[in-house]
């Protein structure tokens, strides 16, 4: 028997409640992890109320995961993992390896992914597994225990980088100074090129700037944008709400891109003129690839990027709820696992 | 006095009429052509009608000329080009060389851009004048009588090939079998790779595969969709009416993108979580760039790709633009200077 001890909604909406489960037997390309931090992300408490419509429950949330390899199916300890190794897992859970985009090395696209809250047990708990190409190691000079939102968070904000050949020379603009905002601030800064952040809390400028911001501007008060015109050969967008997108696009040069890693339930209304004109260009993305997490980690390590972080113990997880949601979170909350 | 004859409309929507003005001095950059051919575009349609609202009347149009240099500026002479050389003029006719797009040799994304036809008289006339750097020189193997829609129609739709890195390997939609959409398809056909055309016109089946279109499936009915879910890499549309989008969108695979070259006037509405699941784009593009331009001209003598056109005098322009705009054009009018 392999009792897990978590934490779960038992249904759309409802508090956590303390849960356990039988894990079952490992898969030959699993991995077992004994968590010791997660992150909380929004995605867990748009999960937990049933946004998507989607989600199966009892739903444990938290895929923000650091933790140690407590044993490995037999394929997995073929790959390079060893028990006591410590280990993140991030949204991402699972990839079947034969696909295009596996193939291609998009493990994060694959037609059968897996995600690690959805249909599946989470990272609120004692144990999680995972598929070995999604239990990374954590290499040295990162803190596991505030390194999990990088698997999340950080991937997230990084990946569009890689994936889009930003350059240093880039004017890049980042919307939303939150989790993901914050370290999309510390990568941009690290990558050289000019960051400006637009925020709606005028409260956090010294902040911003400590993380590299170069330049703070007004998320809501667009006259300030006027001067901006043309600027940005990047506008990164961590928010999930609905802007003034017209005057976004507006703010982006030639061969601008407009990106979302936040998903804004309502439409965007784009105006193919806008784009046209001097070949904009609007996409989304979620995560990264395996690749681009072990590069992202290792350019983390070399430049010291890491999640500003509020911990709570993992028993006191609906309060760690209750002040993410009432938008009091110190960028982000971490629980420590206390089962 | 270098007085040129010309066809313009007086104001908006009106017949054009035999018209005259002074060309005025040439400026040290300056190209003069005689007009042989000028191809007739929708957006000259558009333009006449003053759609976007912004037009200066009287207006000569015509974006698509081939014809003779007969006088060259004091620059411009020092720029390769000789007295007598046969050169295609297409939408863009000056760029300033200075700006940040000018130097990175994307010319047509300057930012101080004039346009054959926006403000500055075009190609339905004995003369036209260009920057050099827009009097491209035809390569052997061109017919000049029908490579005018070479350098609006067909840069339009080579252009996003170059941009966005497509390979030969690749999967790529094309909407709209008219002006552009079936120089679309020789092009991507050329270029190595899979070709779907989308068409509204059962009729024209059978020449739609001679142009290289693998498959043909119809823009209206929908239902033909489901099966090709996933399936693109690219999608050009050519056409300038709103469709399905989300049906469009969900038809691209991995990394996908959706491309305009023509103008849907009615907003996209973009479902971000569509384009984020597999990390898809949306974009758009203007003409080409300069140096874009000879290797579409050289690729075109190459691989025999030319323009499907049916020849009017320029003396029944109006003729010309009412079978266009009755849908009788077979692909691509061109008007053969009489003056």
């Amino acid at each position: 028997m392999n009792t897990v001890k978590a934490w779960a909604a038992l249904e759309p909406g409802a508090e956590l409640i303390p849960f356990t489960y039988e894990m079952g037997p490992l898969d030959a390309e699993e991995v077992e992890v004994e968590v010791q931090y997660c992150g909380l992300c929004h995605t867990d408490i748009a999960f937990i109320k049933n946004e998507w419509g989607t989600i199966p429950f009892p739903l444990v949330p938290g895929h923000e995961i650091t933790g140690k390899i407590v044993a490995l199916g037999d394929v997995a300890k073929t790959k390079g993992l060893r028990i006591g190794q410590t280990v993140g897992i991030g949204w991402t859970n699972g990839s079947c390896g034969h696909c295009g985009p596996c193939l291609d090395g998009d493990q994060n696209l694959c037609e059968n992914v897996k995600a690690t809250i959805w249909g599946h047990h989470g990272g609120f708990a004692s144990r999680v597994k995972a598929h070995w190409i999604w239990a990374v190691p954590i290499p040295d000079g990162l803190d596991p225990a505030d390194a999990g939102p990088m698997f999340c968070a950080g991937i997230t904000v990084f990946s569009p980088l890689m994936e889009y050949g930003v350059k240093p020379t880039d004017r890049i603009g980042v919307f939303g100074i939150g989790g993901l905002g914050h370290l999309a601030i510390q990568f941009c800064h690290a990558w050289g090129a000019e960051v400006t952040a637009f925020s709606s809390n005028a409260g956090k400028h010294d902040e911003t700037k400590k993380l590299g911001a170069e330049h703070i501007v007004s998320s809501r008060d667009t006259s300030e944008w006027d001067v901006l015109k043309g600027k940005f050969d990047i506008i990164i967008v961590t928010v999930a709400v609905p802007l003034d997108w017209d005057k976004i696009i507006a703010m982006l040069g030639p061969k601008g891109r407009l990106h979302f890693v936040g998903i804004v339930y309502e439409p965007i209304p784009v105006s193919v003129i806008a784009l046209l004109g001097v070949q904009k260009s609007i996409s989304a993305s979620p995560g990264g690839s395996r690749g681009v997490l072990d590069k992202m980690l290792r350019f983390a390590a070399h430049h010291k990027i890491k999640p500003v972080t509020e911990h709570f113990p993992m028993s006191r997880i609906n309060e760690a709820i209750a002040h993410l949601e009432a938008g009091k979170a110190n960028y982000r909350i971490i629980l420590d696992a206390d089962f």
